[in-house]
């Protein structure tokens, strides 16, 4: 069994519709404070998806020390810059207006913890274009859209009127979604964690 | 309103998701004879997948000869072989071990019709690579996943157990699910069918 240190029910399902045996135990930590201390340090985005996938999995470890236990992240970034959830509209339209036109990339970081040690990571990255609505777009597109949209980093939700805002995606999917299933799958069956 | 000349549900799916309205109205063809017939010219995998999109469009277009319409088909090609739905378990067993170890493509093609001409056309390719499961997991595979992989050519699914079977993906997953949704809808807006 493993233990997933997420509260996304995108990455509970997905491993589910694998058919890993997986539950949910949620290990919140202060992502926030972390994650702005190790910008303040100059990592790099990669190394800060790593390092909260991490510090989900310690967590959950320190209640579970012998469990198989998942902790993942994801982080939008555009060159260095990292963004956060929208706290309000206009931070979304914001956000959005950033991105128009440019390409950012979507880090998805996963740490498998076993017997309280790191056993396995990898951070997939892939690379999302935005195209060039028009102002006017954008604004219905966040009245329409909010407060779902609250809830991603870019203010954008791929799996509705969001994936309208592209031209074009590169990279594994499940990446975009937030989980390198396909890595994490290969490594969980050459360990004998699941069928092979 | 787009016509959707198919009878995929994922397909008219993705298209209501991402806020096109849409209605479906599959265009039987006869498919396999089809095929066969390009095959036998010597016709490329993605001209195949092209050719079987403009014949529903061109279908549903007789009905409706002013309407906006989209014509779709995915094929499976191993180097120039193509693959039809598997008719048995057999027949799935046999061709997942023909796919084990291997690279072989999804081709999408889209077509879209206008006043009864064609306007607009795009085929999406993605490099699926399936790992080497033992013959006892493919034997499961089959056993557990037999009917519903019948409906799918190569006999996997990658929304279920089907996903272990691959080491890994490269190309967009909307291309995977059998639409290049980020190109139409591209075109979709730049010609003012939908608002940008």
């Amino acid at each position: 069994m493993l233990l997933l240190a997420s509260q996304s029910q995108i990455r509970l399902t997905l491993l589910q519709n694998a058919g890993v045996e997986v539950t949910a135990h949620p290990a919140p930590i202060d992502e926030d404070t972390l994650r702005e201390s190790l910008q303040a340090e100059g990592a790099t985005p990669r190394d800060i998806a790593d390092a909260l996938a991490e510090a989900k999995a310690l967590k959950l470890a320190q209640k579970h020390p012998e469990a198989l236990i998942l902790g993942c992240d994801q982080v939008l970034a555009l060159k260095d810059r990292i963004f956060a959830k929208p706290a309000t509209p206009e931070e979304a339209r914001a956000q959005l207006q950033t991105l128009t036109g440019q390409t950012h990339q979507l880090l998805s970081a996963a740490v498998l913890y076993h017997d309280s040690k790191p056993i396995w990571r990898h951070v997939g990255v892939a690379r999302m274009t935005m195209a060039t609505p028009t102002p006017a777009y954008l604004d219905g597109y966040v009245a329409r859209n909010w407060p779902a949209i609250s809830h991603s980093v870019g203010a954008y939700q791929l799996e509705s009127e969001g994936i309208r805002l592209f031209s074009q995606i590169e990279g594994d999917y499940f990446t975009v979604l937030g989980l390198p299933l396909l890595p994490l799958l290969t490594y969980l069956s050459l360990r004998g964690f699941i069928p092979s």
